[in-house]
């Protein structure tokens, strides 16, 4: 077979932890969105920068496609071995390497999933914020620069990585960034990695930006008479600066899957989830103002989560909205569309893409973190009706040239992987270009998660 | 002579706005540090984007070095032509061209100064927040990866540039970035263009972020026993996580300097000046919660500035704080230092700095940005002294030493230029090498300000 060759020196590097069984192959040929299964050659388990050097040089040497895998929750097809080649999966580098209290941050090695991180610093009285919602991986969050329901407020994985070990094509390792919190010292590599989805290098530790536990936290959710309603009431609250910490749109659709998965009992019509962080004074003031501002567009129906154990009900429930709305069509996948818009063209972003689907005969659940101007819809098709698949297809396009129209951006989140590459060109014109001179310069022989992001010929 | 080919199109194109004349030149020689006179060969005054590609193209068809000026406040020597070439000024390209109020985002052209925006921003309720100690233009602010007094709530120039408009080495236009708040659609090529030094492309327009004139602001000045006790005070503060829009650090030297030069009368011990801004009972709350936090730290004298004029008045004291260092000693040229460290770092940081200021014979007033671990020193050296100069390199070239060693960085703000071009091989390894590729992947020919931040052969 043709990686025969760099597979069986990766087996004679790694031993059992290169694995060739058909479970563990077709586990990591897997995604959670539409892509058919697609596995790799090999799947090999790195315990060490070092190796992960290692087997990067190997596979060099052989032209053996590499592709990182964090735990595989992107949505892109990103972490699929369309090429064949070896897997790199990151599970067993999964420690919290050192928290540094006092500066509020933390090294950690890829395979850290943020709910782990979370656990190990409860008692820190300090947390990550970056909550995308599965619990992926760091290593994986940084590459698809990640976001999540407090992206408004703390900022995507671009403003909470601070530094990067970073195992180069060639099988270098560097690092990039310090732990302080700011520098003007050369190029910024580690916002370069950051978003390069394993396409430059695999990520073998991150030093990560921590915030501190806020002294009061204020959780609601309200109704709105119509989606308009609903955004414009987001919009406002955005130009009055009201700084919320997070603020989620939930579409009528969406509401009733949380009805029917999440034992929750919506009104069957648009809701914000919304939460403020401060002090005890400033939480009350923030949601008093909030109060009265969405009041004007016909809000109803207030529900305050006072206790953490209804705040935390709240925000997995909101967590598990794609999974909420895949049980709303059991059976059927989904294309998870991720666009992202200047705030002010929200509505009209949201409102286009209600009547696309409204016109058509898939469901369509929209959901989003419309405080940055970015909301999904999950495009639920039977993938063994053409129609359907043409259907949803059709609706996520153009949502892509919606965005693009009103100057926003294919992807606020996810990324582009193989989904989204078709669009590279249209958004960023000739920049595409240079992402490729500096893809072919850093990665020459196109063995790191070759196909994704960029096109190199 | 050597560009004279270059030169003699140059004029073709520009007419009377391709300048050789002596007093020109001198004015682009010129550095706000401790660089020789540089003239370049030329000053290019482009009105267009179409313009500074034509120069790049004649430059880069002669081997002709193309060094931009925005105004040339940079402190490392960044904007001299020491290779010759032309000097590419920006000023008559000054215009803000559109103010997007809704999405709080602005779109400039780079010659643009960061006083001159916020004054045709003032009746919008917006503000833009990064503010050097000098009136700079924006393209040289997003080029340096600026920074300033506000840093630590609303980020650098890092986190402030949304898009930009770039002219390359060959002469193509590239747009990096959208009006999106936030994007996962390829590298992020708007952070490596900030903080390049004009080493990868002439930037011809940029969009940045805005904020929100808050509601209610209150300064205070206070007074410390020694300045171990004001840094620890910081310290605090922040690991408090009181939401600081300022914090800023004074020695004793500079405090002294202020009132000499901005007729203040400070004691003369350490202060620390501070800023909240928010919502009047929010700023009440925080304000009350610093004082506090640092009466712990023996802070007395409490000076609060309540009347904008008054606030006005001492930020502006503030940003002269360079010039007012400048004056305590007539005549003489400066070293100013620029590290920056983790926070828990920098009470070990200033002190032992301190310490080496004390143990010299030239004086050396310390003033910082403390709440990002960032600070600097302004050694104060007569030019003509070689024992006084050499005095204030050592004791500049230990303080990026015990910043590396400390786990920070060389440089915060100021940048690299040639001044610390020798530190970069220490801070980054073999990253450094990695900026090469990038830079001759750009500029084969090495014509964008070379010599600057990167070696290429
Ligand atoms: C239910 C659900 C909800 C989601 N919600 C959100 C959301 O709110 N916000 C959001 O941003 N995303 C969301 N996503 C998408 C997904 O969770 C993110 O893209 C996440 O960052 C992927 O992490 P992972 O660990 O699963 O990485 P993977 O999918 O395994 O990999 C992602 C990419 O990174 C690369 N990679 C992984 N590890 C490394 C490494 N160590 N070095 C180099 N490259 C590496 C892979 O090759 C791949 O290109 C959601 C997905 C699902 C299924
Ligand atoms: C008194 C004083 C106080 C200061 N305080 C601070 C401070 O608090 N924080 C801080 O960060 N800095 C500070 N500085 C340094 C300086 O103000 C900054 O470095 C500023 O960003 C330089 O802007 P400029 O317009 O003067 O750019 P210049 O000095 O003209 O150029 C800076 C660099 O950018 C390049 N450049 C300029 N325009 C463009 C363009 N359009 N396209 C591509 N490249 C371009 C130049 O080639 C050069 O490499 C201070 C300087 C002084 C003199």
């Amino acid at each position: 077979m043709r990686n025969d060759a760099a597979l069986n020196e990766l087996s004679s590097l790694l031993g059992n932890r290169l694995s060739r069984s058909k479970s563990d192959l077709d586990l990591h040929g897997r995604s959670e969105s539409h892509f058919p299964l697609t596995p790799p050659d090999a799947v090999a388990y790195p315990d060490s920068t070092a190796e992960v050097a290692e087997i990067v040089k190997i596979c060099g040497r052989h032209g053996c496609p590499v592709v990182p895998w964090g735990v595989g929750t992107s949505l892109e097809g990103h972490a699929l071995a369309f090429t064949g080649g070896v897997s790199v999966d990151f599970t067993r580098m999964n420690r919290v390497l050192k928290v540094n209290q006092e500066d509020m941050d933390v090294a950690v090695q890829p395979g850290v999933t943020r709910e782990a991180l979370n656990e190990e610093l409860r008692a820190t009285g300090l947390f990550f914020s970056v909550d995308p919602g599965a619990n992926a991986t760091l290593g994986g969050m940084a590459m698809t620069r990640a976001s999540g329901t407090t992206a408004v407020r703390y900022g995507t994985m671009r403003e909470n990585v601070l530094a990067l070990e970073v195992v180069l094509a060639d099988g270098r390792v560097i690092r990039t960034g310090t732990r302080a919190r700011k520098t003007s010292a050369g190029y910024d590599l580690t916002g370069l990695m950051v978003g390069s989805e394993g396409t430059l290098g695999l990520v073998t530790e991150l030093t990560l930006r921590l915030q501190g536990q806020p002294e009061a936290v204020s959780s609601a959710v309200c109704a709105f008479p119509t989606m308009e309603d609903a955004v414009n009431a987001v919009i406002a609250t955005i130009q009055m600066g009201i700084p919320m910490a997070r603020i989620e749109f939930v579409d009528p659709a969406t509401a009733a899957a949380f009805n029917a998965y999440a034992g929750a009992s919506f009104q069957e019509v648009p809701h914000l989830m919304v939460e403020f962080h401060g002090s005890e004074g400033g939480v009350k003031e923030e949601a008093e103002t909030f109060r009265e501002v969405v009041a004007d567009f016909g809000a109803s129906d207030f529900e305050w989560a006072v206790k953490p154990e209804d705040r935390k009900a709240l925000w997995t429930m909101r967590h598990n909205a794609h999974y909420a709305c895949l049980a709303s069509r059991p059976g059927a996948r989904a294309i998870v569309t991720d666009i992202c818009v200047p705030i002010s063209k929200l509505a009209e972003a949201v409102e286009e893409t209600r009547a696309d689907i409204a016109g058509a005969s898939i469901h369509g659940p929209i959901v989003g973190h419309v405080g940055d101007g970015n909301f999904h819809t999950v495009l639920l098709f039977d993938e063994d009706n053409p129609t359907e698949r043409a259907e949803a297809q059709a609706i996520s396009h153009r949502m892509v040239e919606r965005a693009l129209r009103l100057g926003g951006t294919a992807t606020g989140e996810h990324g582009i992987g193989v989904g989204k590459l078709d669009y590279m060109e249209a958004e960023h014109g000739d920049a595409w270009g240079v992402m490729g001179d500096i893809k072919r310069t850093l990665d020459p022989q196109n063995i790191l998660n070759p196909g994704k992001m960029v096109r190199v010929n």
